[in-house]
């Protein structure tokens, strides 16, 4: 984009209406749009637009005082996408609440790849997050900040998991639900099977597991499959997989899941060469 | 306990008006005292509160369903902590918000140790986690919650951190904020100086940091430091003590503090024997 920006002095400017009240829209309903928060993700949404990732940026509205300092970051948009700038009174009259950051997006996965297809695009080498029953958007977000921190080549959910398109969970991913491939569909037992058919290592983490996480033995393809807050992991599932565990001390509740997923994902990681 | 608990009808009733507006409570001014939420916390209250450590459990409040199914965990306190119970419509009330929980306590510390109490009072074979300027209170539960987990003997903070006596920070570190002891004063500069007198080996993790975090050797005392959300440790700081990096992908952000704080202690504790 080279225009300057469209500024808004309306809030109920129909141009910008996908950014209204963006709270209350993350609960009725965002019609298959997602909404990016702040600098960072604003960049991996671009950087998303431009590949073949199939995400694709709509708008952007911007605090007034924000356009000067992101002029190098909007010219990574093509020009069809159109930028609106808005004072402080009229951008907090459209988001529904006082946004410090200042930097929204509108966006859309212009195309989803199914698990199938995801599956068979990935290399011979590859590392898989695998999530069961996710509830939280934060730990989803941290998720996936993780498996990006540490080369995962994709994430794959069972359907019992929630979005992690969700406005929290891309802002908690830092914009890495934007990039790294993923698809959410079907039982655990079915990603199990899958996993199985494409030749992936399975390793199930509990704090029951069997075998120690700095154990786990390198292999062409690993998937680290975590299981749902509170919970984890369902004895079906974990009697299916191989289980690893992190030690910790005995008498503490378990860490939580984006937490043990970090540390686990770190470790095999490096095992592979992966970073 | 063993009496009954006290049954509450009015909101207002000035037995429980340290429960009242928990959430402002926070913002304005706690006096001194903490609030506890959830079965989990509870227990940590207890076993704090009969401990040396110096945590005093004052007063309890339970959602009229929730009492049967924690007798046995109300019987740990002592028979001269109180414990009220409302229904739901009273509990909300008083809480101010909607409270699914239905666990609340307040506490207080009774004596906070000086960072040289706590210093002073540390075996020989320890393990410290360091942090400056930390400022959200979910990483510094997070901090609390991972510490506790692999083993660390104390927590010291710059006075430029948030208190972990929040209570958002004591629910997030699953109350691991009771019973892992802790100080919170001075500069980083004077933290640094006193961990070197006592003898530490002392980590700054940063992403440009000069050592693999496997390749910290193991040592009789080590502690670990961690810096401000976004920025990290300064330069100043960086250059004072020994540097560790974890090794992720390029071109992201770097890890959430109390995330990477995880992945390091994990490692460090391995390495030292203590998990």
């Amino acid at each position: 984009m080279i225009a300057p920006p469209i500024r808004i002095d309306d809030p109920s400017d129909p141009r910008i209406a996908g950014f209204v009240s963006i709270k209350e829209r993350d609960l009725t309903g965002r019609q298959g749009r997602f909404i990016a928060e702040g600098t960072v993700v604003l960049r991996l949404l671009a950087a998303a637009h431009r590949s073949s990732r199939g995400i694709v940026a709509e708008a952007i509205l911007l605090l007034e005082n924000r356009v000067a300092g992101l002029r190098e970051l909007l010219a990574e948009f093509p020009e069809d996408v159109p930028v609106y700038a808005a004072d402080a009174r009229v951008f907090d009259a459209i988001a529904g609440f006082n946004m410090h950051r200042g930097v929204l997006a509108i966006g859309r996965p212009d195309r989803v790849p199914s698990r199938d297809a995801l599956l068979a695009s990935l290399p011979a080498s590859s590392l898989v997050l695998a999530a069961c029953g996710i509830s939280n958007h934060d730990n989803m977000g941290s998720l996936f900040r993780n498996a990006a921190a540490f080369g995962v080549d994709a994430a794959l959910m069972d359907q019992s998991s929630c979005d992690p398109m969700y406005r929290k969970a891309i802002r908690v991913s830092v914009g890495s639900v934007l990039v790294l491939p993923f698809a959410r569909e079907g039982t655990a037992a079915e990603l199990i099977d899958q996993l199985n058919a494409a030749g992936f290592s399975i390793w199930g983490l509990s704090p029951r597991g069997e075998t120690d996480i700095a154990d786990i033995p390198p292999a062409p393809r690993t998937a680290l499959l975590v299981g749902t807050e509170g919970e984890g992991l369902s004895p079906a599932i974990l009697s299916a997989v191989r289980t690893a565990r992190i030690r910790q001390r005995p008498g503490l509740d378990s860490l939580n899941v984006a937490m043990a997923a970090g540390i686990a994902l770190h470790q095999v990681a490096r095992v592979n060469g992966r970073i």
